[in-house]
């Protein structure tokens, strides 16, 4: 893939938000009754992860004003990711998620505001044009005016041929019109020259038990020449055209998958931009998974990429 | 004043919602992390209130009905408050305040949903019918349609001989525009035949440096022929139609002040309801006051009325 030129290694639209997450591990938010704050947004957290592996990141999203905008803002400038394309709006709130802290899938409930009222006006050419991957997730497209912000993001990125990279998934919860969706994603991997959908995902898009193979076709008729599909224990599936590479996961003690599948992709981009072959990509990935898994908490806040080159080498 | 008759004691009109409380003390809520739920909401607090002392109480209010709309209505049937006029809307989300935890003015944010769409339509003549008391807070009145439908409560009331209790109040951070609010609170009040303003509420809806009777006779100039000024350590200020009483307060050790205001309402409203004077109500609320400022957290679920009227003849 052609490494676009830019400042910014990423530039990621969509939400960063606050996760209120249960103190008491439960299945249902009915039963928790504390809950801590931490800065969340899948591709807030891509662009966190992108700086914890040494590279730069900016993202592109609305909060309100108050304390936890205020809170967030701070969590990124901490981080090292550029907030100067963050909009805080006096006239929203900053979306919060409830969510269950659990072994299972999660209960969660979402407090949408200030996340979803980004105007494609917000989205700016500089920023763009700054970019070498643009990375949008699905949940921005789930109302609007975000959608548009995020089509007008994307439309940018490829008028100025940066990579456009697309999480592809679908929650009823999150977006009750299921039809629409396929339609908006369908028309959104258009644009996309990359994307990242779990098996799980998949299903959820397409229906569930289709073959692996089935769901990367499907995928590549929507737009993206690559797709790569995460199996969790079951391996990533890649395919670049059609050309497809399977790799193995590697058994790991899963101590904490929370933010797994951000954490995939931050390294497989930051590998990507490093000019390394697709597989190579997700054999980095895989090593930033990995070490997600096995620790407690986020990923450090500075991990030595040359050092996951040698183990790969090594490999 | 006439008791009117009714089944119910009290029906509570207005905001049931999830107070989230930091467990840190702290002025900012910046400074928070973690939080905690309780059911709140003034009216729902006062209709707790009610029945802690042995009274009837129902509200009409407007959650959703994810975990914490389940949660809300679960707290207030165990704490025997009447439920069926509560309407739980898939369409929209419980309300839920952050809260900081401190022994100042709390710092909060509000995510206001369900509380404010109750519609004219969900409060039943059947449910005024029953009420000797219709009490609104002015958190209900600060947004439509909910507004409307505390209104179409009071002329219900009005049409049926009831007692109307309005707590005055004023905060920009909830109302914003403070014309509107002073218009509408003139009108509700019209409808009112009991109000319980505080000095520093009497102060931010007429402007702060008045003395208590100024205040008192603006009051009345709205509407209510009883209104009782509560001013903290500098005791009550009890006006029936002109006609004043003095109540000193007497110095109690503050351990936790949270809810004070409601439950001196909710201890006059129930003195009220047993056909003691006006003055005599006033005691009864001193003592419940008294009592919750002295306890760390609610009062206790059952408080015997006959022992604090048998302490007020004592004093």
């Amino acid at each position: 893939m052609n490494i676009p030129k830019g400042d910014l290694d990423l530039l990621a639209v969509g939400e960063t938000l606050v996760d209120l997450i249960s103190e008491e591990e439960v299945e249902s938010l009915r039963e928790a009754y504390t809950f801590r704050k931490y800065q969340g947004g899948s591709p807030a957290n891509i662009a966190v992860n992108v700086v914890k592996l040494g590279g730069t990141a900016a993202i592109v999203s609305k909060t309100g004003i108050g304390n936890f905008g205020q809170f967030l803002k701070a969590e990124l400038q901490r981080a090292g990711v550029m907030t100067d394309y963050l909009v805080m709006d006096h006239l929203v709130h900053t979306t919060v998620i409830f969510i269950s802290r659990t072994e299972g899938t999660p209960d969660f409930e979402a407090f949408r505001a200030g996340d979803y009222k980004l105007e494609p006006d917000e989205v700016s050419e500089e920023a763009v044009q700054q970019a070498k991957v643009i990375h949008a997730s699905t949940f921005a497209l789930s109302r609007r005016p975000c959608r548009d912000a995020v089509e007008k993001a994307f439309q940018l990125g490829r008028k100025h041929g940066k990579i456009i990279s697309l999480d592809p998934n679908y929650s009823r919860q999150i977006w009750p019109n299921y039809r629409e969706a396929r339609s908006v994603l369908e028309r959104m991997l258009g644009y996309a020259t990359i994307t990242k959908p779990s098996l799980d995902d998949a299903g959820r898009i397409f229906g569930p038990g289709e073959d692996p193979e089935t769901y990367v076709r499907r995928f590549h008729e929507m737009g993206p020449p690559v797709v790569v599909l995460t199996m969790g224990a079951d391996g990533i599936f890649l395919s670049n055209e059609g050309k497809t590479t399977y790799v193995p996961a590697r058994p790991v003690e899963v101590v904490d998958a929370t933010g797994a599948g951000d954490s995939f992709w931050a390294g497989f981009l930051t590998a990507l931009l490093d000019g390394n072959s697709l597989k190579d990509c997700v054999l980095f990935a895989r090593e930033i998974v990995e070490q997600k898994l096995t620790t407690v908490g986020p990923l450090p806040d500075t991990m030595d990429r040359e050092e996951v080159y040698a183990r790969i080498r090594a490999a």
